[in-house]
């Protein structure tokens, strides 16, 4: 004990304050820590819990008090300094269920076809939780921000929310990042100020005690340990939202590229992976030749996933999965009786915040050892995930969406 | 004269009534009409001349008397009953420039693959207008639709607005289809009860005296000669909500499907296409060994189109096209020296609802003969078209939106 505490005030070393760790992640990263769970785990529950949702952090873990802790809201006709107290008592506690992504989800993929510049992540930089805490929208109507300030806002207004987090790197420099204001003021928005996650207090390494949560929108946005929320006509200046995490054409290099070019990746498209089984997998051909194939799917800006596709044959015939049942969403059950009770209404169109995880049970090809199973997720906007890798191929090796492959060898009893 | 008055009062047909159409249409069908213009001349102008403006129509044109016209519009605290003046006076007049695109746009690319059900569109069933009108959202709050009125309906509530059609068969069953209401009330919706596109009275074909425009959604849920409106916790039963417009698995066939398990396409997917040069057309190869190639993009929903990629190897290296500039529109603008003053702000995100035109000048590759050009184009969610038709193919021949690839030779000079 005495040992732990020498090391968390160690001041040589910024990342001694980090919190503990599941010893089931796998680890892309120590310092910064981003690690992501085992596909077989992910694809097992539909809330991921806390201690192996994928960890996304680009800085150390910064402690804070919870006690003396302020959230400020600048840019409003009234800035506003909330403590946690009043962010719990002043406002409605609205609970969503979200799957947050990174944009950097599969790019392993994307290094298989040509190295990219960034961390090799597996399928499982994409986890689903609830989240508890003040919606954005309350807060920023309680600082005065209305038509009326709107307007005055004068020049075409402000556009833009930024958020800075607490955590910083030696020179002082915080993380940031910016999202629409429409996407912060909709009624159908649900952007959280959040405290909980999965019911608890935000674990250390997922924003305690305060981060925002903005469904729909890739993870680099989710801003953590959250300092200040700012209404302007800028988005953020931050690296991250200016040079980093855009999308570009596979022709664009490291000497050609601009960053002004492209847009800050907010929403992320239809995407899907296979976590069980596990590529490379050896299978045994049972006496009814099936395999069961499962996996996850989700598309950005509250697009449900209306329908997964599967393949046993590397993508030259397709079957349909079956969406499997969701805390809370009757979508997916497919096996009611005609005495069962109709499903609850789907969620509005465009709050679909949560993945589906699906299921299919196949008959392997007969006589192949070597058998390719792909998946591609198709959302309510009919967007599909693009075939193959190297046409969405970019230098940062972000929005790796293709169709998912996994090779399997099956063995004959 | 006489005759043409002989031709409209003919009670054998049903199409006698119907107007003269510009004889550069394509016909894909005479009785209903359904047309589109050549591709060439599409990709010409940012805003589609409506003479050529691609034609869908499901029935014979109805012959509405704009003086005795009435919109009815139900399942609201107040029904209205609105004359064309009503419309025109009692509301502000909006004008919304968007794109409509056929549901079965680039059919003729799955009838290629395997046989689908529908009519043979090329890549022309898509074109841009401005249209003019009353909001529908105003129209609704105008007959009591507020927060009250929906908690009123009770039961989860209405979820729906029904659109109904004047244009009818000969057993008196009319057009129909509905969208969901979020977007109907949705202050960022811009759905229109248009009178005007591009600036006169709709002509017959397009719904004279009033359609529906349902920005950024599939054109078969912007109803034409519109007849009643009606808010509702159900969607039109109409056949064409109900067991046609929707999208399935490559796998499905006529004798499997199930037009309850799909949802009702509302919103498209990314789409583009090569409007010059021409599949099969034959280049000469000029002194710098340069072509031209043009075209359109569009993404439902209101997304932008951020890039296109235009690849002259068959989709193995890419160039980024330029995207032109459009009619109040300064995103494409990328020609502008240091003095030109800053472009106009770009709209909202989620309200991209008109179409780009691009451009590419690259040089031919040497020594090729037969060269396969390519285009895919990304919107700002970074939705991207797949690679190829099919494993998108359906039995309904809707959603073609894989890359196009148009074959040209090259002759040298
Ligand atoms: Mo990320
Ligand atoms: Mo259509």
């Amino acid at each position: 004990e005495d040992q732990a505490r020498q090391r968390a005030v160690e001041p040589s070393d910024p990342y001694s304050g980090d919190p503990q760790r599941h010893p089931a992640l796998r680890v892309n990263s120590a310092k910064p820590f981003n690690a992501e769970p085992p596909p077989a785990l992910l694809g097992d529950s539909y809330i991921t819990p806390s201690a192996i949702f994928f960890k996304r952090n680009h800085l150390p873990v910064p402690r804070v008090d919870p006690a003396s802790y302020r959230l400020r809201v600048e840019g409003l006709p009234r800035p506003l300094s909330l403590s946690l107290a009043d962010l719990k008592s002043r406002f409605p506690k609205h609970t969503v269920t979200a799957t947050l992504q990174c944009a950097g989800n599969r790019r392993s993929e994307m290094n298989a076809v040509k190295q990219v510049k960034g961390l090799n992540w597996g399928i499982a930089a994409i986890s689903n939780a609830t989240w508890s805490g003040a919606l954005l929208r309350d807060v920023l109507r309680e600082g005065g921000w209305g038509p009326e300030a709107a307007a005055a806002a004068g020049g075409g207004g402000a556009r833009h929310v930024q958020f800075e987090g607490l955590d910083a790197d030696a020179s002082g420099t915080t993380y940031g990042a910016s999202i629409p204001l429409n996407k912060a003021l909709s009624e159908e928005g649900d952007v959280l100020l959040a405290y909980q996650m999965n019911g608890e207090d935000l674990p250390a390494d997922h924003g305690y005690p305060l981060r925002v949560v903005v469904p729909g929108t890739v993870g680099a946005r989710n801003v953590k340990w959250l300092g200040t929320v700012t209404v302007s006509r800028e988005e953020s200046a931050s690296h991250w939202q200016q040079n980093d995490y855009k999308g570009f054409s596979p022709g664009t290099d490291w000497d050609t590229v601009d960053f002004r070019s492209a847009p800050a990746i907010q929403e992320l498209p239809v995407q899907s992976a296979i976590t069980q089984p596990a590529d490379g997998a050896v299978l045994e051909r049972d006496a009814d030749g099936g395999v069961t194939v499962r996996g996850y799917a989700w598309s950005g800006g509250g697009r449900a996933v209306v329908r997964v596709d599967v393949s046993l044959d590397g993508g030259k015939t397709w079957q349909v999965a079956r969406l499997r049942e969701g805390e809370g969403d009757g979508e997916g059950e497919e096996e009611q009786g005609e005495a069962t009770p109709p499903p609850p209404p789907p969620p509005l169109p465009g709050r679909a915040w949560a993945w589906k995880l699906w299921e299919v049970v196949a008959p392997l090809p007969p006589g192949e050892q070597q058998v390719e199973i792909v998946c591609k997720a198709v959302d309510d906007s009919y967007n599909m995930q693009p075939d193959s890798v190297a046409p969405i191929w970019n230098l940062r090796g972000v929005l790796s969406n293709a169709w998912h492959r996994v090779r399997v060898t099956v063995r004959e009893d």
